[in-house]
């Protein structure tokens, strides 16, 4: 903790904060892609709350809409009652996410988590089929309710749970065996075979890209490949999108330009547009069996997040010039991270569009750039199973200018820790 | 759906969505105890938020704090670093509510559902156990995520899992066999009993006051009890405050003036003052030996709430004004209860403070007596097992006039149900 | 161990034997009521295999028919083949025993253990009823493997699990909370309330007398309720009688005298007569909806045991004698536990028929006075959850003579004790 | 049903018995290699009881023993006390199996089946580790109880226990993904990947031959490589040698002629000698740390299978000779099934020693040529997850000229079959 830092963090919060150690200090506001501290100090944001600010931080538009609503006492909370804010949400969601995309899903408004969309979605799921079993993936990453985590690969997080975790069978990911060996065949070798032990599942869930198992990014053909075994096997498949969706790979979901299907596409993070709390589960309607109330919870359906949430969508996605720009940008993260490829013998490019990283081999590696990159102003983060990526999910708004600025922070971290090593090593 | 109610809600939403059927109308706004619909009708409260709006709608001193912090670009979502907004909701929580009631649990930002504090809760008390039986009560209610509901008894809820919960072993709540059968003899002779076949516990975990089961008022005799049992098996005590706390039953937690020493307290629902997305884990700071990030998510920590949550402390808790309020309200749905529980023979008042009921025998009588008062300008819902009970929940603060017209509308839906069934029957 | 038991058990068993650590010799034959040990020295067995020779050691007729059998190279081992000896033996059960009781059951030979019968049991309640839950009762014991042991209550054996046990509910059984409760209306208070917690059960498990739990012998009126809330409730009765059953009780199935009509029961112990490894699960007729083989087991259908179970059902339940007898002996087994009851404040006769003991308050106390009648030539041993209960499991045709011999051994062994601790006491 | 079969089968036993479907006749005797019909019939046993009888049916010096013991009342039934029987087959198995292969395992009397062996594995793996996950494979088989079935992976099998089956996860068998995939690799990066989703392993659990998953046989080397992968992870090994062990492959242990150290060893089948129930687990001494009774069962230590199991090791095991015998059984064994392989495109050898047989790629072709063979004189039944593989489990005493004339019925049905097949596709 800095001297600046108020003791009460320490004295008062849960040892489970967490972020808080890695970025030490005290931010008091934020604007676009940058946050500023209480020393007045200014960091690029390349983390934009593990993609939950998507569009940066307090979005103009989205500002004065939520000032508009709460001055003029717009419900705050309404339960699942209908509301003229959800309402309009709604509407825009139909007309510029799911009609342009021949899309018919309903949306369920859910606990505001992308844990409790996931736990919603696998309970459907196990209700559509009558089965209880669900395949999930090495490097996994659903959520942290015990459903959802057990859906999770991360041990850590397991453990947490402090019992067995029941349901779930693992399968590997895209590339879990290394390039020789294609898993999509081991998988419908599994399922195929009567005598595997592998259970008839309920359902597929995947990322399609893998946020915190290293952003793994699984090919078309290898989803495109999961679909069709879903479809094979009566099994429902499940689409997490909560971090790479919203724009984060390129398009409003991470799965346009594929050949596949969803039933059930689980929505958190970046949906509200601003950052608030909001998550939601998309449902193809001939899977929404649901008894009212059936899953249910205080704040489903967060008014406030519909208001903002529908200025994102209106301003960013009613034409194709947002996703444009975010491909532009994407190129320019890639340019920088293929720089600082360069430096690591065996380093390699991970994730799509935005949600991009360097695999450096090491964590403590990933670690230190990133430590090193903090105290010059980027706040940036890892993922991986051992923390072996420096990740990078900047705001999708992010000015040219700043981007480079954030990635010029970035090299130079890395040059500085990669040197240090080398000296050391001498 | 009437007339006005547009046809998105039914086209798109999921079948899961509930509170509209009842209160089948589109609200616009809100503020105090009122909220009004499209057609410009208001409608008297007495649900609020199922208890996630005990101070009201749109709080004038909420509002101003919140649109002030979202001008000037406070921050809108970040993780779980350090903020000001957290620092000063702390600090002002340590401030007025732990420390004069002699508490000095740490708290922990879980994602913002009170099922996400639950299932913090029960992770919790099986890591600091080693053990995973969690014992929980007939018609408790608890959450959804899969963890949680296993310790939720309502069977409708508990079948949407799909597949087995795990983790529970259920004891009869306080009166669950009636007057003459005491349950906490019954459960210390469970537990006493090596062997029972009821595994050493990790955790009792119960709400003082049941709001869904039926507004169960344990008494202080009982929940002391099941404190000594729990610290004679080497058990946490979890009391979730979600429904009952934040000042619903007249005092900040709903146990205060009970002997007990709760390990786990989640809160939620009214805990942001405004309605906003929000729910901690109190811990008592033994207990506090979660691994940074152990149980994490995106939303944990939701800075507007914060932000409101402060004004809600200072405003409400710095002195015992708000109680007496508060104290003098309970008395005046009380009474209106009574005249209720006059008229229909069998009937008992339920619940304490301001969370009160009347138990009208029939769910169908209770469902009607609240169909008829909205229809009158009243927001009421039943609770218990079979929805036997009227229910109260109206905000703490609601005007005396307001909470009189209020009782005054659902005493005459009372009557003209009554009457009407009366009729039929003759 | 003594000087002449061979080291080769304490070398090379496992650490998991135990009788042979309360009865600490060598035993090498054994005839009727009585076993002999390498050393000539003869002991009367008042604990007959744990009730698997009620018809006593090596039965001359049986003895006979098996050599016979085997000299003639009749089938050892026939899995589930059809044999001659197996048809003689369902001819002879389907005659002498379910045809004058008005059974119709079907015969299911699982492995041959008892605890496999309560597996078959198990998974046939589930399959029939589509449901997983169990309801099994507080001191229950119905075997070791994972299924059997999740409904077994002891504290210890589950504990060897090493893992949670599931698929059951615990209820208490009859007196489980003392005279003054009535644990049947407790029972049906759970399962009529739709919010308890307790999921719809697949089946009622149950000993009619509880042999290790105690001796615990339920009444014909609470058993007959259990029957009544299994229909009402959609739930299978199973009905264990592994260790009551087979003339235990005074009749060939414990429940005779009772109006219930279970849909399973596991048999086993006594089964063969000769204390061979059999087990088997009646099953009622539209219950039988198995697949071949879908639970099977290598030694199913013990032949050896086929051979002696038809002598022991011709020999013993062709008419009433055998019965008669029993009853008279049980007469006499009571009358010398009450000797012993007398002696001991607060003691309690346990149990029915010839499956009797007395608690004596104590797990110390029980074994002392069991450990005591060892030295003077009487195998006996302790039941109940803290091993309090001194237990009487003579074979049912134990000579008059004998039967007197033990008791008096028993009770000077209880006297001797008694004035032990005593003195002790002084 | 013949026209001569008792018809009390198909009124009283239940519809799960399943060989005598396949084998419709009534057996009375059997000796050596033959069993012989009710109406006088013999048969060819290539079946074996599934591996029970290695030694054949009613081997004439066990025969012997038995009645001997049995006519001196030698204890029939003795739970698990010293007896002198058990002293005589401990210091057998000691001298004559355990010490020649440097093994000093502690013998764990348990349950008379394999699938209670297997429970208590799986229970002291979980307990010596403090884990719960236990790696089965895929086709792998191992009992029919809860927690052995969960270890199993046939599909109909695992369906038979009506629900969800825990503490296992599976992993793919040698071969399993056909021979360019190298599986052993597989399970090592998955369980060295922290965020796999494969839980710590308290035991990986195996068949060395797959004896009904198809007689898979796994290398030395695949093997081995299990052996250190447990080691690496802290996981015991427990080899299942109920089927493949007691000289079905040529050596008494079926791992012999690897260099591994199996933890914990479950026998049963053969290991009386003569088809009467028994079972054992073989223990290394350091993990023997049951408490006494934590795992027992009424029928654990069947007396009469200690008499003649002593006579079957004496007779056989003494020396080399019987494995010489057995290697030169197995050639012709070979030879024969190779005859059928040439006449099946496609088809392959399965399994090792005298646990062989041959895929024909189908199980209908399979399930004919079985058929045909018993029709003339020949019991012989189908393995593998399509039942694809005729199995060959003649008693490794077979005379040569009794083993020829098998296989030639065999032979001669296997071209009748393919015949007749060629004839109806032209």
């Amino acid at each position: 903790m800095t001297a600046s830092t108020p003791s009460v963090f320490k004295r008062r919060e849960s040892d489970a904060r967490s972020y808080c150690r890695s970025f030490d200090t005290v931010f008091t506001s934020a604007s676009g892609s940058e946050m500023t501290d209480a020393d007045g100090r200014t960091y690029i944001d390349f983390l934009a709350g593990c993609s939950s600010l998507n569009y940066g931080h307090n979005d103009p538009d989205m500002k004065t809409a939520l000032i508009e609503h709460i001055s003029s006492d717009g419900i705050a909370h309404g339960l699942d009652m209908h509301t003229a804010s959800k309402a309009a949400f709604l509407e825009t969601f139909e007309e510029k996410i799911l009609k342009p995309r021949g899309m018919d899903h309903k949306v369920m408004m859910v606990g505001p988590t992308g844990t409790n969309a996931v736990e919603a979605a696998m309970k459907l799921a196990r209700k559509v089929t009558g089965r209880s079993n669900i395949i999930a993936f090495t490097n996994g990453f659903h959520g942290m309710s015990l459903g959802a985590l057990a859906a999770t690969g991360n041990a850590g997080k397991r453990g947490g749970a402090g019992m067995d975790l029941h349901g779930v069978t693992r399968m590997p990911y895209e590339g879990a065996f290394g390039d020789g060996i294609d898993t999509l065949s081991i998988i419908e070798q599994m399922l195929d075979n009567p005598s595997s032990g592998i259970d008839a599942p309920a359902a597929f869930i995947l990322e399609p890209v893998q946020g915190e198992g290293g952003l793994n990014a699984a090919s078309k053909e290898w989803i495109e490949g999961i679909g069709r075994l879903a479809k094979k096997h009566g099994a429902l498949l499940i689409l997490d999108d909560i971090q790479a969706g919203i724009g984060r790979c390129g398009t409003f979901f991470s799965f346009e330009e594929m050949d596949v299907e969803p039933d059930l596409i689980p929505l958190a993070k970046s949906l509200s547009g601003m950052g608030l709390p909001f998550a939601a589960l998309l449902i193809r309607p001939q899977h929404d069996i649901w008894s009212p109330a059936e899953h249910n919870g205080t704040f489903r359906g967060n008014t406030h997040a519909f208001v903002t949430a529908k200025v994102a969508i209106d301003k960013f996605w009613s034409d194709s010039q947002f996703q444009r720009h975010v491909a532009r940008r994407a190129t320019v993260v890639e340019h920088g991270l293929n720089t600082i490829a360069d430096m690591v013998p065996g380093a390699r490019l991970k994730g799509r569009g935005m949600m991009r990283g360097v695999d450096v081999g090491s964590g403590d590696l990933a670690g230190e750039i990133c430590a090193r990159a903090f105290e010059n102003g980027l706040i940036i983060e890892t993922s991986g199973a051992d923390d072996e990526v420096v990740k990078i999910l900047a705001p999708l708004t992010t000015p040219d200018e700043t981007l480079q600025r954030g990635l010029d922070i970035l090299i130079a971290a890395a040059r500085d820790v990669l040197s240090t090593t080398k000296l050391a090593a001498e």
